[in-house]
């Protein structure tokens, strides 16, 4: 391992995306868009002989070279990172205050985009494994970018926020199910019920738990801990000031793993840790420690959504045509889905509410990336299939945003100063 | 990539190093002595056919395996984290205030161990490759180990925690300079005095010139933004939180990559990055934003150092004899070295701070073992002298620190509130 070269990888990556968001922020976009503008870049970028990635030294693809699967390590932990710190700030009781209205707009956001996409590849070319896959990649909403978006205008204790958030969550437990039967039907020609069956329970079987232990398991070891404290002397109290920390990161690595382990994304297990120690997160200072560990490296996520676009087998008409329509049936079917979720689910929901949540839904991000991955490299779907997957996810992300930011504005005009952080 | 192994992997480690630290530290002891005992615990504990790296999927050595890598970038990341941190926290005019003891500490502390090491293996075996490396490995004072126990016992603004540091930074410099000497020397039967000449020239312009920075070039920067600063509304001065972070840690990367390809140890760098933003720390809240990063990189760091250690290589008499007597003599050479050295360049020094500043020399960690690397991988040194220096390395540094400690609290008594935080 060569840590000189890893180093000004770190630097320039580092630097370029901290620029680029800065930038961005200054003109009122979202920093998250500059940072995957530039990670598009550095991956298509090329002067005579010269290219980022050769600088770099990063190989993208199949054979990645080491410094890529740096990259990749640090994208994935950021957004592990990112989630935990977006679930401490989501406490169980008001995650189920919202849990009607959520379910409902994870549902139909899930139902009419995989139906439309599904339509869509049958028409285009008639393969029932690309049908099947491109409906999958376009149901599983991105969290980690809405939550961002969320975060940086400090919009977490609005009633929106906590049903696009929830919503997500519930999206992504349904997106996992749907992969299953699509991987089972491509694998088996029809989908195996039983393991349907299995996956969904599992992973109902997790979120459930984590919000038992949330609401009545977390409590209880809290209070156990505080009356034992108060018997000891302050002195010892005050010692370990930063064992709060450790628990909080080996809780967020360990529900990560386990619903990794459980077939569910790393995120996902994350956020509900994350949210086991919401009740907490305040007095233990926890929020503004992660939110140092996050800031070092969520920028690699951004760059690495960025990273995966090929600019170049992107240039063909019929993709561009293809992606184009993948693209508006994308936003449009979760907008329309989730937008009558919400009425469906809280009768109380402004249109400007409504109009919120369907636009804070539209980010496929890296979910559709993981689908689209799995896909390609099970033979399932074609590369000028994926590379219309990753267009989707990408452009949806770096679409969604400023609008999303744009309707909370709208929505809470007193609340001005509250503005990009990012 | 595999992230569920990886994840498994980290929260393992991390658990297992969080506890360690944490029961050691209730008894007193400071916290990283568990986490490396626990590091020698992973790396050479093996129940019937289960063992720790067989079940992590850690493969340490030649060819190691990737898991291994990432908890080897870990380590490395987390030792520039914390001497970033340390740097925070160094002043550049207070430093030079001790510079004349530090520099005399360093430089007795450097030529005593160099021909005891050089002298002991003369008479051991004649080889005077062997001789001329366990010399140089017993040159070079780990700050990181030291800087930790300091940084623990919040005692940084004393004066001897100014001279061991100062003197320890003099010193890896002083220690890459022999290392060159060294190295030239085993390949060439004789040092090339050219070599050693550019080595030293580029150490000391880098170091004159980062200090340089902090005294002269950075101020002025940091005035001309206050001055433009003014100008503009409050509004848009309160958007950028988060910045000064992202600075931070492109400076601290950024100066350790720097480091690392001039040839110093990546962590000198990563120290006198710190050191440039030592004077606004604390205005930026960068202090414990940093300890929040360096809480979760830095246990990797001494989890490895234990991990490096091979108990299996170790028993055979003559190797732990020969070991035995190394360590006597790098304590003793070095203790005796450095205490010589603060009497003749600070009169005002008591008996108790010159007992202070020796113990705190003592640690060769990292910086031993990278030069015992270095032999072994040139073929200059035998895999039982590199046992020896791992050994003598990580056994200064377990020595070291509870002594350290203790000095500190004798000669501090009134302070007895700062004992052991970690």
């Amino acid at each position: 391992m060569d840590f000189g070269s890893i180093l000004i990888m770190l630097v320039t990556l580092f630097v370029l995306a901290g620029s680029a968001s800065w930038v961005f922020s200054r003109f009122g976009v979202p920093g998250l868009i500059g940072e995957i503008l530039i990670g598009i870049a550095i991956a298509n970028l090329t002067i005579g002989d010269w290219s980022f990635l050769g600088m770099l030294d990063i190989r993208i693809g199949d054979d990645p070279s080491q410094n890529y699967e740096i990259v990749e390590l640090l994208a994935q932990l950021g957004a592990v990172f990112l989630l935990f710190s977006v679930g401490l700030e989501t406490k169980a009781r008001e995650l189920l205050s919202v849990g009607r209205a959520a379910t409902l707009v994870a549902t139909l956001g899930v139902v009419l985009p995989f139906f439309a996409g599904f339509a869509l590849m049958q028409l285009y070319d008639g393969n029932m494994h690309h049908a099947l896959f491109l409906g999958a990649a376009m149901v599983a909403t991105s969290v980690g970018i809405t939550a961002r978006v969320i975060k940086d205008m400090r919009m977490m204790d609005t009633k929106e926020a906590k049903i696009v958030i929830g919503a997500a969550v519930i999206d992504d437990v349904q997106g996992m199910v749907v992969l299953a039967i699509v991987v089972g039907m491509t694998a088996s020609g029809e989908a195996s019920a039983s393991n349907i069956v299995l996956v969904s329970a599992v992973a109902l079987a997790f979120v459930a738990l984590a919000l038992a232990s949330a609401l009545w398991i977390v409590p209880r070891v809290y209070r156990y801990f505080e009356e034992r404290k108060k018997k000891r002397s302050t002195a010892i109290r005050k010692r370990h000031r930063s064992d709060k920390l450790v628990l909080a990161i080996a809780v967020c690595l360990g529900f990560a793993w386990i619903s990794d382990t459980i077939g569910l994304a790393a995120i996902i297990g994350a956020f509900l840790g994350g949210m086991l120690l919401a009740d907490y997160a305040r007095e233990w200072k926890l929020e503004e420690k992660m939110e140092s560990i996050t800031a070092l490296f969520i920028s690699f996520f951004f760059l690495n959504v960025g990273m995966q676009v090929n600019l170049g087998d992107m240039a063909n008409i019929t993709v561009i045509a293809l992606a184009a329509v993948v693209i508006l049936i994308a936003v449009a079917t979760k907008y329309i889905g989730c937008g009558l979720g919400a009425r469906l689910g809280d009768k109380t929901l402004s249109k400007g509410s409504r109009n919120i949540i369907g636009i804070g839904m539209v980010p496929r991000g890296e979910v559709g990336l993981i689908i689209a991955a799995i896909g390609l490299a099970s033979g399932a779907i074609s590369s000028e299939i994926y590379g219309v997957v990753v267009l989707m996810a990408v452009l949806t992300t770096i679409i969604a945003p400023p609008f999303f930011a744009r309707a909370f504005r709208k929505e809470y005009p007193l609340e001005r100063g509250r503005g990009q952080e990012i």
